[in-house]
């Protein structure tokens, strides 16, 4: 019931190889992703999106550096707790040593209730899908527009230019036209202001559009994607394997490492 | 009160560049990191560690990501709350449209009390400092271990290497000695999993460490750090604003941009 923890980077997947006008079918790893859900006791504390691995310390590390324990022996165990037999073991629960106690109060900023926890496994990409608008739109993003759009997203960055620390989010039309682009410090943030802003233009959902990001393409940032119906994301950089499959259950589209004439679509396909 | 909605995405720091065994004053800029606090109402929803500016986007975009608002109709009015006249614009407070309701009990990932809020600006920072352990040591970090150390980090990835997308955190001793490197996809998680290691072996606080990690540094590395007691933190890439200042008040040593035998100290002093 209870894998080795040890950590498991990478995971082979399958993609459609570009390169150019020419494209082969190729398989690839990406980085490891998967929700790892910490209690105490019986109480939910928080849900990490981590690399599987080394849990026990990085639940360890969580409660040290969240101030609920500062020694060793405050903690009497770490144990993976898995209702079912062959389920994935991404629940973990912390008992402390007695006459430890937790101020719930103070945590709050990362407490959630474990009954309604919608982030674990299988469960979290039902639980998304279930709220998502549906993606509407047929038509099928063209290698040449995600290559020159993707190009593009370096080149209007501002604030990276300035400080080499901001991520960016630039909303495109089918035909590669710009709509809107954000940067923040934050990747989630960034797509958050373009998604924002479509909202308050009551352009929401996005169909037909495609999203370029300038960093990793994490199961957050394609969660998010489809809670305003943009069925197309694309990226410079490497996808996570729970983006991949979450982007192949919700049927959007997932490119990614595009540049220099050549990307890796992960999931859906592109025409030329 | 209200500071016009534009990004700003960079501040000009002062800073000590070493460039091989020469050092000198300088100034550069680095990314804005600030807490924004959303409240629904009265009741506190979510802080998020963000870039000021295009933040009623951020807002109504995080409210649509989270399923919260499907439309620009459902939204009401997007206000700062700022309580002095003073204080940055880092709380915003939206007013749903009638017959608009939040399940909050779904939203329970990102809930917190807003009462107990310590995350916003100078509120956070002190709040931290208040549960961390005091530093100790006093042996000034060198050029030339830094310069090695970071360079080293890279070369020991080895869930980089093979997926270009997960985050690394190594921990060393003050003469250089690698104690432990831990990746994740998280940066976040690869500290958290470094520090846990260090409590399951029961040596926090790891006075006299230095911490390495391989992108970029936000606030939150750093409050993680000082609450392992770690006094000296290295980057192969850019700090945030947050990170600047926190380190400062904290009285760790926090150097950026560490390559081709070149340096930026941001905070506290090294030697050569």
């Amino acid at each position: 019931m209870i894998r080795p923890s040890t950590a498991v980077f990478a995971r082979p997947v399958t993609l459609t190889r570009w390169e150019g006008v020419v494209h082969s079918d190729a398989r690839d790893v990406v980085a490891v992703e998967e929700p790892l859900e910490i209690r105490i006791g019986e109480r939910g504390l928080a849900v990490v999106m981590r690399t599987p691995g080394n849990d026990r310390e990085l639940v360890a590390g969580f409660l040290a550096t969240e101030g609920i324990v500062r020694q060793r022996s405050e903690i009497l165990d770490l144990v993976y707790c898995s209702p079912e037999a062959d389920a994935e073991p991404n629940v973990m629960t912390v008992h402390l040593a007695p006459g430890v106690s937790v101020d719930w109060e103070r945590l709050t900023r990362h407490t959630f209730a474990s009954s309604s926890c919608g982030l674990c496994g299988k469960v979290s990409i039902d639980a998304v899908r279930s709220i998502a608008p549906s993606l509407v739109g047929t038509s099928v993003p063209s290698r040449v527009v995600l290559e020159k759009i993707t190009h593009g997203l370096r080149e209007r960055q501002q604030g990276f230019a300035l400080t080499g620390g901001v991520h960016a989010s630039g909303l495109f039309s089918a035909d590669g036209g710009l709509i809107v682009l954000r940067e923040d410090v934050g990747r989630h943030n960034a797509l958050d202001k373009v998604i924002g802003w479509a909202l308050l233009a009551d352009r929401l959902p996005l169909a037909e559009c495609i999203l370029v990001v300038s960093g990793r393409v994490s199961f957050e940032l394609m969660q998010k994607a489809l809670m305003a119906g943009i069925p197309t994301v694309a990226a410079v950089s490497a996808p996570t394997s729970l983006a991949v499959d979450f982007a192949r259950e919700s049927g959007q589209t997932l490119v990614g490492f595009v540049r220099d004439n050549r990307m890796n679509v992960y999931a859906g396909t592109i025409g030329r």
